[in-house]
């Protein structure tokens, strides 16, 4: 079985890895910031401001120590400590014709012998482009598909509900896959679990450089660069008002500029904003719905 | 005793004062959108692109009919039917040396005979002037102290607490004035709690032209500019995160567009910006603390 050693030492790995990529096709580096956690265990936050990627951050922490009492009541437990470890990470690029992506992966496990595994990737593209977003989720199927049949499918529908921006009654983009608590009632056990796991980290990097490369050097108007930062607020509204991993964070005291790291570098809130009648803006927005079979799209 | 019918009319003739006043100053018009609510009432949302004010809402509402049950439940009273009327406004200015402001007045009752005014003033500089600030709040007291002689105290006490953005240990600004459910406990009359929120509406628009007319034209840095665009981000995560009047729209429905005209037109989120030691902004972050005796200072 995996310790949790084992699993956080991977993430560091993965951390490492996706980085490096990352840092050849942008041209720039990360820069480091080593934290700790006063309660017990700290963090790696590596920031990018690059060439390509306006802000990026890619975030390894692993925490633990007593579990904080709101969570433990919202989990009906006993006391107890915990150990949670993960690698989140989100990219806004400078291009409006190059997607915003969002991975995270991440094990939590409680002194009592309860664990899970959660994570996923999901893509906010400024502009949806019909094939990217029809290959973006063949390759995240074929990567669930390796591992369990139900998944795809399974994690393709908590993705569309999770980034659902209630408020606007759109999606906060294409979807992907989302997963939380998997724990071996799925018939799996802890090991095949982390591999499926470590099969959609290792899945990010080179989807996301694809998307990257194929668009980075395309020319882009002003209208467009100006329809990027009324998304960006979009994205800014789904992550403050709804997003969990965010408010727990808030809520438990975490390292704000790491958590935070996900906002853009620029937004823009334009009162009552619409688009014109049969624009690429519009069409996007038509498409930013629950439940579109993407795979056969 | 004031009826709602002449409270939800003094609120429609503050909005026209108050939009004119602002329309002399900026130069530009506001646009004006009416609004139904399809459970009851409706509005008018007032906005301003303007030459000063970069963007600037001043709402009117007046809106009817169930309550609905998440607030019956909070409120702990059996099925009633409400009423609810105010006057929001926000105020963001293009140059980053006049304040940011917002305002509101607003007025409640129920068909169970309950009633209650809130309301408030406060304001966020990009760049605190302790002169201007102390100026703000003696004028605040100076209209407190004409209805109640412990009204400045208490209210200047609430919307420090109100107005703090718990995640980053800051205020959102340089506070002001907060008060709800202003009920007749206070030993005032409706009547007179009705002319307390009259003078808090009436100091809002010469208070506020006055800090806009003396630096509308000062002349401003990119890292001033910068500076500001920082400054509206801890706005726009204040107002997503915390502001109860924000929560409260999304929850219940309300026009999204008119909730969200509060947010800039432009923010910005930099990774773990730090200050300049012995710098405006640093000494501005210095004063983003609760309990500072403006009045005095």
């Amino acid at each position: 079985m995996p310790t949790k050693e084992e699993i956080s030492g991977y993430f560091m790995s993965l951390q490492d890895n996706i980085c490096k990529a990352l840092e050849k096709v942008d041209g720039n580096n990360f820069r480091e910031d080593l934290w700790e956690r006063a309660k017990g265990g700290g963090g790696r936050t590596r920031i990018i401001e690059g060439q390509h990627i306006e802000k990026g951050g890619v975030n390894y922490s692993a925490v633990h120590g007593k579990l904080p009492k709101k969570i433990r009541k919202a989990l009906k437990i006993e006391k107890t400590k915990f150990y949670a470890t993960g690698v989140s990470i989100v990219l806004h690029p400078k291009n409006p014709h190059v997607p915003i992506i969002h991975m995270n992966v991440r094990y939590f496990e409680m002194d009592n012998g309860i664990w899970w595994f959660g994570g996923g990737i999901d893509l906010t593209p400024h502009y949806i482009v019909d094939e990217e977003a029809t290959l973006f989720h063949q390759t995240l199927q074929e990567v669930c598909d390796e591992h369990h049949l139900q998944f795809y499918p399974k994690f393709k529908g908590w993705a569309d509900e999770y980034f659902y921006i209630k408020h606007r009654e759109e999606t906060r983009g294409i979807g992907g896959i989302f997963f939380d608590r998997l724990n071996g009632k799925e018939g799996m056990s802890k090991e095949r679990l982390f591999e499926f796991v470590k099969s959609v980290g290792e899945t990010f990097a080179p989807l996301y450089l694809g998307f990257l490369n194929e668009n980075k050097n395309k020319a882009f108007t002003q209208r467009e660069k100006q329809w990027q930062l009324v998304r960006r607020g979009r994205y800014v509204e789904f992550n403050l008002v709804w997003d969990k991993g965010t408010k727990f964070g808030l809520d438990t005291g975490g390292r704000i500029e790491s958590i935070l790291m996900s906002l853009p570098q620029q937004a823009s809130w334009i009162y009552d904003f619409q688009t014109e009648e049969g624009s690429a803006e519009a069409n996007t927005l038509s498409k930013l719905k629950r439940g579109i079979d993407w795979v056969n799209a």
